[in-house]
């Protein structure tokens, strides 16, 4: 398997072979499957209604709560409000279409993929970009952590019993998840396609069912409703909190961008197909969203934790909790589930594409044995637990920090969409500009393209703000501070990377000196045995430079040490360093710095220090882990190397020297 | 200041130094004071009135609660039962004679120190040696805690608003003393002599005029006397509730010990001396208990968590909470206080002779900057402050755990002495035999000092056992699970030390061969910069035999690499290890042992990593710590050792090549 090739210049043997080394089997092999060799790496693409299944659970799903999100701030003033329901759903539903445009652009224009931040980077520069990024991440999170919260409360609601326990159930299903995603299923088809579709013919039947009745007027009011939670103390209509409903409700355009950063998985012609698909999404999505708003007045529903208004308006008109109704519940709590799941597969692709370009850990970008990105996998699902935990799995608590960050990133990517319609009207007819994600070229008619994305960008961003200033005070204001400190952290990160280059760049480099170096080697010692004869024999084997060094508290001690030192030391000098103050780190240290600093250029200083290896972990603690410290002491002192001699307990085999000796010579 | 001497057989440098190292101000320079030189060792002694203040507050301090404990026993089936109070005081005061002349025999026969531990390990062996000193660890401990939550006790007699603050006023406290103790407060005769004959003269002024106004018919009764708590269900009185009524009072009895450790700080005549000071102790001690349990009986006291029997005295006798009442609860304060810190004398004293014997870890034997066992001290601290935490700070919680180490300890004492005398009873005249802790000679009189010991070992040991079964149930079981699992760890720990010592131990060892080793030197590398220059040159220093090794995930990376070490490889063979899996430190370790599998005798593997140590910690998340986990891994496998080669971030002056290479070449 090796091969071997010599460079005919510098002679220099370069062998290339693969590593001899099967994964081992253990609990992780059982939990996440075996490891998965790269050239195995997923290379397969998907149609429409595959398509449509994959991508759509995220934006789908939120049709679960965003109406029962609207009642709730209407609720503030009492069931008289309600009647607002419908007229601020078609308000969404309107930004909804023009999101919708904007977005079947940029599918044209990045059929590579075109999120927020390859859009924004392109055409808007760093700080968009990054802005952009950790709006997103942000938004990934909370999506998990709003849409486990509102499958389990599906859940409670048809199961009350289990209420107390929500909380656990939550981050049971965040775990179920991360587990799923580090095994790392592919996007296969139909374990997307089942639940997306059953939600969509359960949730089509429901409003079909209750529209029907409520035309035919055979529709009934809603029996048993839960009580009615005042969150606020009531006040009257005002404008501002029909924004503030406004902004609650607009969490239905979630996911609109999902498509947009996956276009690659589509079946050529990709653009057309994932366009196509894209509008599929809005218009089912709109349909539902406004059909469950409109019913939500004659049945009478009441917002509350206990029971969603999905639940309500199924058992209204399915007349009662029979085969129907769970149906619904199955359906939406599984979406919800899957919902999770698509930020599962975007949070670790953007974190892995922030890492890459150095704002981030580059550990994010290495995928693990199941070929995923498994860092941020576990990542999210932390911090959407804890987020959990935090906020008690309530989606009304989690709601005011969901979908501001949404809005920044489709301002940003619109924005820059705007910005690219511009670039390339400039252009000559003919020229082609090569950017890292797209490639421009003059197109008759972006003026109206350029239009489009301006208004797309202009209503988010306006959406945005309305968005930051009614939910500020209910939780909004974490995120208005979370994303810029993100962002400074971001540049830090990318600050030190680029340092860090720098400074390792072998560009304006002429190369280390070509003289042998000298080796000075310290050999501290405790006392003289099996274990520092092996550490000595090390030492003398690194250079003729040897000095050994004996912090001395007890002067009985120390004149053993000597005795022992004239008859097993081979002649290698000893230095007695008494420790007025019983101190053993800190004179070995000084007597070190003096060394260091008396030392000629060209000299290389070595502290070997023999180490004991017990056989168990817990008789570390009998021994003062000196080889330790002093490495820790030293990290920090430049231009001095610590190596430890490790000296095995219980007769295993040792570095030559010892036992070699011994079954030599006996 | 350095001497320089040579060796005239082998030709070895023997230098003798002192080290040029001042110990650093610090923060702790500012808590416990500037570290003290070794030279500085004390060593002064004390006469007999000093020598029972310092000795005598843990012993004294118990008639703060010895009373009190026994009433709360009694309150289980009602004030009726509180005549029992007297006889069983009685009981308790003929134990402490016995205890005393006991003791008293001891001190004669170790002028040296005779505490339980050394008296069991000179005459019965080593396993009731080592149960003895667990036994006396864990009443140290005890001691700590039932005295500072009975000074605690006092203070919120006093004060009842601090009740809710006891166990952070009682940890406070602890934290304290072990301040007070790791700055090394030498047993300075005033500072312990003022507050001790301060409780002593407050106590007989107040059990004085109270039996002066108790006989002459003028003494009151209790007035607002604190709630009576019904600790158990009512029951008759039973024999085994007088038993336990017993044993809760025979913690007035703990303390005695003392004088026999300390034996060697009193002035010649030492024992003598050491004698009379602990007849006088138990003389004081047997007055002011037998005192105060008559006297509970006239005024009503009732056993409280709320206020203590004392304190309830105190202000009968003295009519109200004037003046001589504060004086009382401030004199039993401060002894309970002063009691922890004889613990804190102690403990570490005694776990070091265990460290020193090898049954406890050696840093134990350490001195500190302030020349006491520092470690010893924070232990005590830590354990002490945990239980009172655990245990809420309540005294009656406390106690039946307390007192069944101190007899056991008392049992193995005077067990041990018995044997003693039976030892010296069978020497011929004239004889001597020098024992480890004494020197035994033939004596006229040892059938009687026999059956002295042998009488207080046979008393001692039946109150254990009453303890023990009494108080099972309440808590004494932790105890006596506790005191064996303690022995057993001891000896493992022993057994560690003894194979330890076998297998570094040079006597039969014939030496290391005195060939020149080969050396094999691995440099795993990440990439081609001015870091792994400098690691390259490290370890062309080490050795001609240098193979760099690559482990590759990316062979587009690897290329990159090829290229780049052709030209700054030196000609140094550069291993790319292709890792399917993704892996980078498996294929590493397997490739690692390979070698080592392969190695000649005679040959030492050493791996070179190259480390960045960055400016501020923080940019270690950005690294990954490839040299860390190597190094762990590696640890475990006999015969390689890892150095870390650091590459020092920010311009810092560097391990020469690299930087000299710089400065002297452009």
């Amino acid at each position: 398997m090796a091969s071997v090739r010599i460079d005919k210049e510098t002679g220099t043997t370069m062998v290339h072979m693969e590593a001899e080394y099967t994964p081992r089997r253990s609990w992780r092999t059982w939990l996440i499957g075996r490891p998965l060799p790269t050239a195995d790496a997923p290379n397969q693409t998907i149609g429409k209604l595959i398509g449509l299944a994959v991508f759509a659970s995220d934006n789908l799903s939120s049709t679960a709560y965003a109406t029962q999100e609207i009642l709730i701030i209407l609720a503030a003033v009492g069931t008289s409000a309600f009647g607002y329901v419908f007229p601020i759903s078609l308000a969404i539903a309107a930004l909804l279409v023009i999101v919708t445009f904007s977005y079947e652009q940029t599918i044209h224009a990045y059929p590579g993929g075109g999120g927020a931040y390859i859009v924004a980077r392109d055409n808007l520069g760093e700080l968009p970009a990054q802005t952009a990024g950790a709006a997103l991440l942000t938004d990934y999170v909370l999506t998990v952590a709003v849409s486990i919260a509102s499958g389990v409360a599906q859940i409670t609601s048809a199961y009350p019993a289990l209420f107390p326990y929500r909380v656990w159930i939550a981050v049971g299903l965040v775990m179920f998840i991360m587990m799923i995603n580090l095994r790392g299923v592919k996007e296969s088809g139909a374990v997307f396609a089942i639940p997306t579709y059953f939600f969509v013919v359960m949730l089509f039947l429901t409003v079909g069912s209750g529209l029907f009745r409520y035309f035919s007027g055979s529709l009934g009011v809603l029996v048993d409703p839960p009580p009615l939670e005042q969150l606020h103390i009531a006040q009257g209509v005002s404008v501002f909190l029909i924004l503030r409903a406004f902004a609650s409700g607009t969490a239905a355009i979630t996911g609109v961008e999902a498509i947009s950063n996956g276009i690659t998985a589509f079946r050529e012609p990709r653009s057309r197909n994932a366009g196509i698909t894209l509008i599929w999404m809005a218009a089912i999505l709109g349909t539902l969203f406004l059909s469950i708003s409109f019913l939500a007045g004659p049945i009478g529903a009441i917002p509350s934790e206990e029971e969603t208004v999905i639940s309500q308006l199924a058992r209204t008109v399915f007349e009662g909790r029979g085969l129907p109704y769970l149906g619904v519940i199955l359906a939406t709590t599984l979406i919800l589930i899957m919902a999770a799941n698509t930020s599962f597969a975007d949070f670790p692709r953007l974190s892995a594409l922030h890492a890459g370009d150095g704002f981030l850990p580059r550990q994010l970008t290495y995928r693990g044995s199941r070929l995923v990105y498994s860092r941020g996998i576990i990542l999210l699902a932390l911090i959407a637990s804890g987020l959990l935990i935090v906020f008690q799995a309530s989606v009304t608590a989690l709601i005011p920090l969901y979908a501001i960050g949404v809005f920044l990133s489709f301002t940003m990517s619109q924005s820059g969409m705007a910005r690219r319609w511009w670039k390339i009207g400039h252009l000559a007819p003919g020229q082609e500009v090569q950017e890292r994600g797209s490639t421009l070229r003059w197109e008759r008619g972006w003026r109206i393209k350029l239009l489009i994305n301006g208004f797309g960008a202009t209503c988010t961003g306006i959406v945005m703000c309305i968005f930051a200033i009614t939910k500020f005070r209910d939780g909004a204001w974490m995120i208005v501070l979370l994303i810029p400190i993100l962002v400074l952290i971001f540049f830090r990160i990318h600050h030190h990377y680029k340092d860090l280059a720098a400074e390792l760049s072998l560009d304006d480099y002429t190369g280390p000196p070509n003289v042998t170096p000298r080796h000075r080697v310290i050999l501290p010692i405790g006392g003289v045995h099996q274990g520092t004869l092996v550490a000595l024999r090390y030492a003398c084997a690194l250079s003729h430079d040897v000095t050994a060094v004996h912090v001395s508290i007890d002067p009985v001690e120390a004149d053993k040490i000597q005795q022992k030192w004239e008859m097993w030391g081979q002649s290698v000098r000893l230095v007695i360093l008494e420790s007025p103050y019983r101190l053993l780190i800190e004179p070995l240290l000084s007597y070190i710095e003096l060394l260091a600093a008396q030392r000629q250029p060209n000299e290389l200083i070595t502290i070997v220090v023999p180490q004991f290896v017990p056989k168990s972990w817990w008789h570390n603690v009998l021994h003062t882990q000196a080889a330790l410290i002093l490495r820790l002491a030293l990290l920090t002192k430049p231009g001095i190397t610590v190596t430890d001699v490790p000296y095995h307990l219980n007769g295993q085999p040792e570095q030559d020297g010892a036992t070699i000796g011994k079954t030599v010579e006996t």
